[in-house]
């Protein structure tokens, strides 16, 4: 018999899918949507970022959704925040977590935050200072961990060097990032097995994007080494400014769709997934990457076509 | 040190995908495309379909093609033959092999082939004797033999005994096809295995469909299996009709992109896949499902945007 393993998904898309929206979407609409995710079932929901309204105005109403949604038990809140101005205002709105974000690539980091590295890390153990004691946990964000778009490949042991640096910090998560989509099956695989085997007191999160198709296929990879955390976006919501066009974030329903199936327990309900994940092309004013929203589920079944009494065919779909 | 594993695929979109458009394709502009996949590497091109012209007008001009185009020594020339009138065709024009197509699903073969089972058995049967001793190889195509999108699950000992009856019948090889994308990891791997054990002689191809985003994740299921032979379409064309909107054939630069930074031999060259994807746009008239085309190989790296020295930023990109 099969031992049911229990998986536990961030829903990212409000903050790391809503930031990059160009219509500002109304603060109401964003707490009625995160309400309805705290219904689904997610081990955590990551709100949104208290970033400067000025660089993320999408994300300017970070307070107000904070204070405006309503808390289920089960979950964890989790919100972006870059320094300590930004931790003070997440602090003051009680939330769960603080998830902080740098890349593992100079060029990334650069590009991404407008810092060195060792400008965010400092930023960030400010940050980490201001947070210890309350209670509040943290989470670093470790972008580019899979691959640099300028720099390309990230080489393990520098991946593994900043994990070790937050980890002397005292973060409880790290949460390793395919920022522009370029990891594949084997990298992860080893990555994960050397980052479980050196920090097995860290809770360790995997975030994909499906910028070449691979994210489910990496998710396979992620699972075989033993990751039972990953970060989602609803709706496929999110993406790279390296790459027009193309997909962005793992969807939320396409990961939760084939867990399932391949017999985990992601904890989430795909029905209620669906449902919210149908209300976001109204919310954001264009079509999603989501393939499930499109093609149903696997039992979605459809019946006998009406034309197949009438009309010959040799169409051969295989 | 991992050995380097060849693997064996055959390019089905000037069959698979071309029946699908809308607008005919100049059989000068099909033999131009063939010519260049020629030079790609691949194993096996499936060419187009010796259909009905009255069925598929898309492939109305499968003769012309067939003797228009150069073959490459290396390459595996297939055709799609529903019944003894298209292999006629189809011998006349020295196909290397011929690919016979049913479902193993009772509704899906009906509504796709306006058949019952064990018509489309009955008339391939006939075919099989027609092309028998002829030196041309044959190949099976099983549709929905991951999943019928109106009966659901088709159970695996369904799949056998339809691969046992063409066995019996002597031919080469046969696909087992994700017609409607609908399988999943784990039940690829049980399937894969079971009909590997039953047919150590068959030549035992993997066809998939990106419709529910695992195509990628199914062919690491179908890899661990032991599975060599896949099937995959350029620009990702080709699709379902039950599912409007939706990705359809596995895409074939995603698949050898993969497949080529997991550390196997495709055999296949991608750069030169890629100028050939680039094509479709133009000659199709639409767009194609294809991520790679669009952002591009993992290692086409990018320059630091000019933004950066200018403009702050705390978009945290993770």
């Amino acid at each position: 018999m099969n031992q049911i393993k229990r998986l536990y998904l961030n829903e990212v898309a409000t903050r790391d899918g809503f930031q990059n929206e160009a219509a500002f979407i109304d603060t109401d609409d964003k707490i009625a949507l995160i309400d309805a995710l705290s219904a689904c079932g997610y081990a955590k929901i990551e709100v949104t970022s208290f970033t400067s309204p000025k660089a993320i105005p999408a994300l300017r109403d970070a307070e107000a959704v904070m204070h405006g949604i309503k808390r289920s038990p089960g979950v964890v809140y989790t919100v972006l925040v870059p320094n300590v101005r930004g931790a003070e205002r997440a602090l003051s709105c009680r939330v769960d977590e603080v998830n902080l974000v740098m890349s593992v690539s100079e060029s990334h980091n650069r590009a991404n935050l407008r810092m060195t590295r060792e400008q965010s890390f400092a930023q960030l153990a400010d940050v980490i200072d201001a947070v210890r004691g309350t209670g509040v946990a943290i989470n670093v964000s470790l972008s580019t961990a899979m691959g640099c778009p300028m720099e390309g490949d990230v080489p393990i042991p520098t991946v593994l060097d900043w994990m070790a640096r937050f980890a002397q910090r005292g973060v409880q998560g790290v949460t390793l990032c395919d920022t522009t989509g370029m990891a594949y099956p084997n990298q992860v695989r080893e990555l994960c097995e050397r980052a479980r085997e050196q920090f097995d007191a860290l809770d360790l999160t995997l975030h994909f994007h499906n910028t070449r198709g691979m994210a489910l296929a990496n998710t396979l990879a992620a699972l075989d080494a033993g990751i039972v955390r990953f970060d989602a976006s609803l709706g496929g919501l999110g993406g790279c400014p390296y790459a027009p066009g193309a997909t962005g974030n793992v969807c939320t329903e396409e990961l939760v769709h084939m867990l399932e199936l391949d017999g985990y327990d992601t904890g989430v309900n795909l029905a209620a997934v669906l449902d919210a994940a149908a209300r976001l092309p109204a919310l954001i004013g264009h079509d999603v990457p989501s393939q499930i929203l499109k093609a149903g589920r696997r039992t979605d079944l459809h019946p006998l076509p009406q034309s197949v009494r009438g009309m010959p065919s040799q169409r051969a779909f295989s």
